[in-house]
């Protein structure tokens, strides 16, 4: 593991949702860039500590140096945006399969250049877009594969929190204080952060692809550097109309990731917060509620799926399951065998590179702020008056 | 009342809303321009022969040569968009006060013309934005306004509705076919329809005017003439951000109205479909649900509130709201009193203006088209591949 | 109107619930026994003076007196338990139809003796078990009907409100005080206020009849003399068992009044508070979400419903529903035809003797007080020690 | 672990909850009565085959002589009822500690022996009652033991199930089959399977114990041996008195464990279906919405929280906890400190004999079936008709 040491957020939750299938053990780490808090990081997680590494460079370069058994299989890197094409890009060139958290790079050529560089390695990459993951995500991305709600006509995607409403930065707090520094975060702020996750969740479930959008970015917390709001039109290449709806400062809200979709027939609608029931709509008859597990669930739902319907199944085990994806790709890699498509499915560098694109023309339209009508002209108020 | 004959769904609305509160009385009508189908629609409403008439202008000359306590107090305006004008027109010249159906009139021209003749006759004219009237909407402005949420930053209101997601208007079904008609309904679609409904219940509950708009308006329907989805990204006088999705293609939904409302401290969420709950969300406190006559209300929606917390009221009891304010008006007037304040709590020409405006300028955005951003350029399709 | 004047709850319930089909009108009242009271609430009504009584006697006397088409088809009885029996007789007895509020009477021996004379005299008598006319309470009761969940085995109903988690009635509040007072309630409080609804429902939905109950009443009020809460054990004629649980002194709920049905292939769930969805569960299929006015809904429920899908209808409407109905009865009787089957789909005499059999049973039970077994014997304690 | 091999569903839970948050690593295990399953269960969690025994009492003699920093430090027991004490009994008398499924023992007189022995040993035992490891179920009882809610007076707890709806034991379904085998599950049913889970629920959210039962228990699948629903009334220590609703022929429903507190100045609501959330409500302010990670949440409950509000946990954290707390009093009997309290709040022995107690009380109560009330009497209904 490269980053997550203590005070992490996002490297603890990579451990547990490596460790919760068995598949998958914790062997080394350079969790800081400081050393002394990696070698404090690797103790408390019960490594020894000679795989307790100063350095992500180092890590890499002792590792390879290990017998093949013993060695890392693999790397996962869960630092700021800005530190994960350095370490993607030194881990493939070494030989190690990589798991790196999104957004992929801090610049659309980093990504272009880790997707060169996985199709020379012929390596492994896993992109941990983790909400895909979810039994009824996948439910839902079956039943519009099925064509059960027809053509689809109008996608409606929300990211909706609230912890960026007052000036947190300003605190120590350190989840606040690199998303909202543009040289760690990139030219984005919360369409970077979950702008992303958004686009990539609409485009997963749907299948189709953003073709344009039309956008307008906020920075309404005072000082603020990157936008902690923005409202942005979409159009989707089968002619289908879209809003994505995120931001940072809809104070009260947590994680509201929400999709809805709306076809020739019906239309689906998933809540992140909670993720085990889907609700289908039909013109021809009532409101369905598809829960995880339950009666009515496809293969791909119920292939993520550990435990009988009614046990809430949460954020942990979709995190878990693109681990538990790789590892198996990874073990067939290793058995000589072709990995299977179920095993596949879990996002790379191609999503990396779309979700690069996104933050770069949702970021360019709302500087360009065209074509938008004032409500009334001065003539139209002298009429009103 | 003028329209509302059978078949119609509004005339019935507006008579029972009428007649809710025991303040109003049905006592003349035209209700067709068909006369015998307005004979027959006044039969079924137990209305005295002599007093059903062939037409809205026979009606009003008539009613108005009747003795003063025995002639109708004022006229409902229930006809499609196109037949708002002249009856408004006609009866207010003639002496008598005007309830309307939403939009005001087939064009901006028109509202305009209504303004100054309401200004000039001094008469009473209600719109019924008949979503503005439930209690716990009277709730969220009132916390809005004390600033209880603090500077509003972000609104998102929707109206989501799927019934027209075939072509309804090829069947005999009479709702639709008027509404998507360009010569009945005006320049737009659902935009007019219930478009004008969130955008009033946007600015009522804020307190704040909508500035800009930049629209994407569709039409998914093959066929059909008006809009039937539209996306819109909203600006408000404050400096505010918005979101108006509106749409009669979502299939499965019903009259899925909502709205959002983030500050600087917290937010709201009321939902048309269960009216009675209001979502108040705190950044320093745990969310809270407020309903209808329970604790914690306020004045002015415990002041059009019937019943005890827990028996729901709904849309006909908001809607009789509007009818049961306008009679308090009339009654004071009546009396030679100065009509109450929170008596005038209801939609007039002013927001029938605004309501024109907004359409016209969601047309003219979306018919512009600019300042959309493609995802990949070729260039950078190139570079992908 | 005999009761229901000023600061009563219920006779404002009743008069907006006969006014809204518009098919009755308020003709005259004995509003209260205090015949000054009685004047001035029929003032308020808008109603002429003369028609405005000083007692019940006269009312029944002098209207009778009227040409036929001048005076009141029937009486709507809105006073305390107490007070049911006395005008309900004398009504009946001089030929005006009744509408009675619940429960029928203050004895069960009144309640066979309006059996007897509802028989005699042939007139109709309606009981206003108003949460039995939601359009989806009639949905569900035809998909019980029609096998769709198979036979019933379980049936769990719930009233739970918290307004008398406090000693309410020593305020002045006029529902609490008569409510809790064994001389104008009866033997029961809660269980009579509101259990004989929950009883009622239960019977209505299933179409089936309570057989036994074994009752637990408590009063948690210090000094209260009726009961507040009760714990009923059911079991039904088919041998379904269930649970009826009905509270006063649940704090913080409103009129939370929920039925769940379990048959051996699926169930139903419908909430008073949210009464326009009603939750079908299968065992083969997913949980469906009907909704009134929408697609799936059946003749009773469509019958009973006045605005499209996705509009509110709340409690007023199903109140007024029994009224529409009942006066559809009558006018039918007016024009000698046979009333309509489905007109006479609402609660009377039997139901009434129903209510005063279930409160006579469950005051018993509960005062037998038998067979509990306490958790730990004197001598397991000492096992366990 | 003892038990849990190919095809058990609860084993797979108990080892993906201890692996979870890194604290515990699976080194053996007698996963069948079957050697050849036990080895090819073990094969597949990767399991040195010398660690994979063909019986429990192998794997504890075994173990035993390995060396202490090698041997396994407890033993997880994952069998059916019947075969919780011999392995628990054999366990602790060789010096590990246990994890034990739940309910403790097939008899009331092992779950005795179980506590002497445990007190003879020293040892630790946890019973995994999982669901009171949820954040929320913490926060509920922090609520109540604050006096937040007031004295309590009702407490309404119910786990419905469905899938035992039609005769599922008859298939091959392996957790459906001993559940109904009273050679293997007891004397109870459901009411010993998820009854005791309710029960165990109830006294740790409100504190109160259970002192009296009145029950009636139903088998309504033909040919069924063990209760599939119950009904039972409930009277607390303290006067409270209340509801547990207990059922597996609940079509329709999954694993819907909810628990209603009712006290004198507010209630809490709290759901297993979507744990994160728990309503409070109260007298004199609106309802709110706690949320696991959120504002207002207090020290028990962030203590087992692992990820930021908005990220649902579910099932398997909650069982996590339990063997997360576990483990660190383990560690700190390794490290000869004394155990923290906080890490002691897990369900032990006292709790099994509890859970026993209810079930042999609930099924004596039943089989009394006494001091029922017929609705009507014979004399009754000559009155009626």
């Amino acid at each position: 593991m490269i980053g997550g040491g203590q005070g992490s957020f996002i490297g603890g939750v990579h451990r547990m949702a490596a460790a919760l299938d068995g598949q998958i053990e914790l062997v080394c780490g350079a969790f800081s860039s400081n050393p002394a808090k990696s070698k404090a990081s690797g103790k408390d997680l019960f490594l020894p500590e000679h795989r307790v590494y100063a350095s992500f460079e180092e890590m890499i370069l002792e590792e390879k140096k290990l017998p093949e058994e013993e060695r890392m299989d693999f790397v996962a890197i869960v630092t700021p945006n800005h530190m994960h094409y350095a370490p993607a890009k030194m881990a493939l060139e070494n030989g190690f399969h990589v798991v790196c958290d999104k957004p992929i790079s801090f610049t659309l050529e980093e990504a272009y250049s880790l997707k060169s560089i996985v199709e020379e390695t012929g390596l492994v990459f896993a992109l941990t877009h983790n909400y895909t993951a979810h039994p009824m995500v996948k439910q839902a991305r079956e039943i519009i594969a099925s064509n059960k709600i027809g053509k689809v006509r109008k996608v409606v995607v929300e990211y909706l929190q609230g912890w960026l409403s007052t000036k947190l930065e300003d605190t120590e707090q350190k989840q606040a204080s690199w998303r909202v520094d543009p040289s760690k975060s990139g030219i984005a702020g919360a369409i970077g952060d979950i702008g992303t996750h958004a686009a990539n969740l609409a485009e997963y479930i749907t299948n189709l692809q953003i073709k344009e959008v039309c956008a307008d970015l906020s920075i309404f917390v005072e000082g603020r550097r990157l936008d902690d709001d923005a409202n942005v039109l979409l159009r989707f290449d089968n002619g289908a109309k879209g809003i994505l709806n995120v931001s940072q400062i809809c104070a009260g809200e947590e994680n509201n990731l929400t999709i809805r979709v709306y076809g020739e027939k019906g239309g689906i609608i998933w809540q992140q917060q909670e993720p085990n029931t889907l609700e289908v709509k039909h013109l021809d008859q009532p409101t369905q509620l598809l829960r995880t597990a339950s009666v009515g669930i496809g293969q791909a739902a119920t292939a993520v799926t550990r435990i009988p319907a009614g046990h809430p199944e949460g954020y942990l085990e979709a995190f878990a399951t693109i681990y538990n994806k790789f590892a198996h790709v990874l073990q067939d890699i290793k058995a000589g065998n072709e990995p299977k498509a179920e095993d596949l499915d879990f996002p790379s560098v191609d999503e990396g590179i779309k979700g690069m694109l996104f933050i770069n023309k949702v970021v360019a339209s709302s500087e360009a702020n065209q074509r938008w009508e004032a409500l009334s002209t001065e003539e139209e108020l002298v009429a009103y008056s």
